[in-house]
């Protein structure tokens, strides 16, 4: 059986599994003070092209959003999100439970738009009443998106501007960020490194065993953020693991061919349904593809493979998401199309 | 060099690697939903004798603690635990930062004294205006605690006697639990397990990559956890992780053997010091060794091994401590014994 | 100058200020211990028709919003309202300081909809990954909503019934519901107890210094809630102070008698405005009047009297609001008449 | 039947009250942003040398304590206090419920001693693992303390002087201030306010219906302050009435004759008690009195008086507190007197 759920179902990519196993008994200091966070940590940078940015590790997506907004957010700030966002659906208020509101806004394909972003700003202080009310204290966008839609280079400068001007952070979440990066005709990592404040490379979805790399760009953003990460029961004693698959990933290009690898084979994969004469319900760029299919389609597909419905099953045809990842080859696409 | 700083300074034990590695394709259900984590779960409610426990993988012990704490502490309460509980001094203050309390007690070594618990409970509620304070809602205590110190199995069921009878739970941080159970005389899992309402079953410093396994013994104790989980960040993606690691653990005594294996070698090198006239400044009987030293056996053993002061050094002497682990070797202390 | 700014401008109603300057020098126990509290709480029982009701009172509608929301939903649950309701919008973020996300459902003229509370219910637990999601622990509704408009008596039993078949509190927001109760056609106090689970009424903009009366139906839901209030910062030190307002207002049927004062005089104003050919932009029967007048009207009025622009002037007309209270006499309003 | 229980037993100060009526029709805007809110801040600026402070008004002290605390302490900061201090004991965990530690230093008679605080603040940075730990970050204080006792001036240049140096703030909590500068040979108002970074001006202790005025001589302490104090429930509605009763205290010296005719009964009433044998168990001058007396003595006095027992009735002697304040009167003395 083949498995387009989502894009962390198995370990880790080999190269990152094996620098773990080529480590595992070198002796270092606990919580990220060791050589391989070190190294990771100037690649990142040198990557980002940002010499001074400050990188922290996290182990998952959850744990860095709520950490980061904490850390940004004044008390009883708010963070803008599209109203589809993980931090607005998926994270079990994981921002609120550290006190902050999520100001959904529409979602736009699962994106902001940053004309409707400087209204809310400007009309929020235009508000006579703006006292009484939760502050606007940061951006949050994802890139790619939840529903694998990308931002222009175009679009984030905009947002990016829209921020500056009203002196708020841009925070986006980075989750697949290699697809993302591998799947936008523009955008570059170090364009998500100059148009936000703080950003993180995605880990776990990319073929790591877990962890996510924070950069921030601004030296004021994350004061003392250590301690905020510990309290957030957000630091790993043996912080080396992150380190040393980050290091992995930014050696030999790994992270980029680990996004270029899925994307490709998802294209392939839409190319293949649209063939056929399937729409995408979403048009997305990246390793997910959201298509809708007809039922018994469906059904000849999940004789070899597994994938989600997207919303309740339909009476002829349903909405269904198919994401691909380091783990899929070309044979699992092929036996894909065999069975349209 | 050899290091005795702590026990988490490397990457797994080759039996947990090994099951991490030889699993690594295969693909699984996110967030602990897989037959990994079941027969984990499995083994360890066999090993604990509570066929009914519920069981959770966590990541860290500070994430663990504060994540269990604000479980089971009710909205205002705090958590009584010794002056020098893990959750009182090193975790940046995660039990207050969810909304509680640690209500300090003196320690003993390291422990409470059943009698002080049940006498502070007993005054609390006699004071009038308890209304106005903090209520303790729950007693943690670690196994081992941090002073390497060990519970009898006589002062563990007095303690867990005064929690039943004040209807408060009992808590053990065991971050160490397969060195303590190692060194005791006569504690049992078992033991801890039918003493206490719930537990946790450390991983990372007994030789996992990371991970902690939660023992609740009371159905009513941690409900909707995982949601709660995941609103503090405790959820791992991939939970396969944790579940081959635990599996691993309580797979042909895997658990137990590290703990023996450590234990046996830090009594080895008590044994060695002690014969050179050098007095532990605590009695320890676990994994970790506290000894007052003169400064230049200090400073001849450091040419060949790292260790941790403990506090700052002295005139003459200072105080040090020893850690052992699955890493350690009877060459490792037979190499300290030739400098001594 | 005459003032319709808002409710709560002046002081307190002269029966409720005598009842203060009467009692100053009897002295009591602080924090609510005092007969004046009993004998408050004894009444507002009564005009409920729920004789084992909890009665708890405290100083602001924010607080008491923060500090029921607190008590009422479990550690992440969020609380369902409508966009425009004040805890989504004017209380600076309390319910999200306190770990709880705000579920906002579009409003209709500041009301929810029963069969949409009901489908948001239906929808949270037929999503597959709900426990990743924040779920509804609380209905909350205001009569009169913040719009000035009034849940019909029909209206309050769907909603109370949906909430009740999801096995889940409804909790109203009384801040103004004596000039609710006054204008509503069917509903009365005791429906208001009998429909919802927990509610307060409103001293503050019905004529009180200050105070708010919460009322608890349900046995379990606010336990230990004086210790949750006094962590709140809402306890009283001398809580006789509430005591002695509720007990003037449930004397004499003075709360009704305001309510009716005020609405009338809304009315009549509307009256007046509405012979002019205005027509109000909302349709509120109770003392908040919206309308949209031509500019060179609220420059005459303005003359003689204040209110409040609801939204930026316009170019020839603007929207405004009135709002009358204990302190609006005859004369006010005939002045204001003698202007349009 | 005397009350000496506590100092807000009864309502308002005469003069107090008066204002509160000769002003209660008096319609001004809401949430401080009046005449007399403005004019009391002028007043209690005058009164402090202080004409840049910032000042604002709450309801109670521990709304005040947790919400001064909350915002000039850093996300994870704790804030040193006296064992004994309110906020450690009495205020139901209302620091650590927005995420604060109180870091509980020995009291001495319930005063913090500079040294021990300048001693924990080095060895706090000494420590290697700080960053594991929560930072101090405010030192806390009672003028007078919780138990009747006072600072000299010499203290408080020492311990302000140990704050500035480690450049943390220092807070003081003046529930009792007019008491404790009444009672002191050396401190005046103007001091406090030179040598703390943040205060309060206790009201409802002093004889105001409830209220309390923080005042805070640094710029950038209390940012955004009036949307913190919103989000923790402490604004209210009708804050003229905060206004009116502070510029009644600071009119005409009310404040500090309130003090002076509280502490003089209760210097009186030490005297006479000396003056039969008894020896006070806590040394204060202020308006809180504590003896062991016979029990004989106490049921004596209770036929004519009510006061508090501190700590258990004893065989034949017991601790007693008794509290003067505005209300008590030279008969009240006189009476206690005839009962010895």
């Amino acid at each position: 059986m083949i498995h387009f759920d989502c894009d962390y179902m198995a370990g880790a990519h080999p190269e990152v599994l094996d620098a773990i196993v080529k480590n595992n008994r070198v002796q270092t200091a606990g919580y990220g003070n060791d050589d391989f966070c070190h190294r990771a940590k100037a690649l990142i940078r040198e990557a980002c092209g940002t010499p001074d940015a400050a990188v922290h590790f996290m182990v998952g997506g959850t744990q860095t959003n709520s950490t980061v907004l904490d850390a940004i957010l004044w008390r009883t700030d708010g963070v803008i999100a599209a109203e589809s966002a993980h931090i607005n659906v998926h994270e079990s208020g994981a921002v609120e439970l550290f006190g902050h509101k999520v100001l959904a806004l529409p979602g736009h394909d699962g994106k902001l738009d940053a004309k409707e972003v400087d209204a809310y700003l400007r009309d929020f202080y235009a508000d006579d009443t703006y006292e009484h009310m939760v502050a606007p204290g940061a951006v949050y966008i994802s890139f790619p998106t939840e529903l694998g839609t990308l931002y222009s280079l175009d679009e984030l400068e905009q947002l990016s501007s829209v921020c500056r001007n009203h002196n708020i952070p841009l925070y986006i979440d980075g989750a697949r960020l290699g697809h993302g990066l591998a799947a936008s005709p523009d955008v570059t990592l170090k364009d998500i490194a100059r148009l936000s404040d703080v950003f993180y490379i995605g880990g776990t979805k990319m073929g790591a065993l877990m962890g996510e790399a924070v950069v921030c760009t601004r030296k004021d953003l994350l004061p003392r953020f250590f301690t905020l990460m510990k309290a957030h029961g957000a630091v790993l004693a043996k912080g080396r693991l992150l380190g040393i698959q980050f290091e992995a990933f930014f050696t030999d290009d790994l992270y980029m061919r680990i996004g270029r690898h899925a994307v490709a084979l998802a294209l392939r994969l839409r190319k293949a349904l649209e063939a056929k004469g399937f729409v995408p319900f979403i048009d997305s760029p990246t390793n997910q593809q959201f298509f809708t299919l007809h039922n018994e389609v469906i059904d000849r597909l999940s004789q070899a493979a597994t994938f989600e419905y997207w919303g309740p099953r339909g009476v002829t045809e349903s909405r269904v998401r198919f994401v691909t990842s380091w783990e899929t080859t070309e044979d699992d696409i092929a036996t894909l199309e065999s069975l349209l």
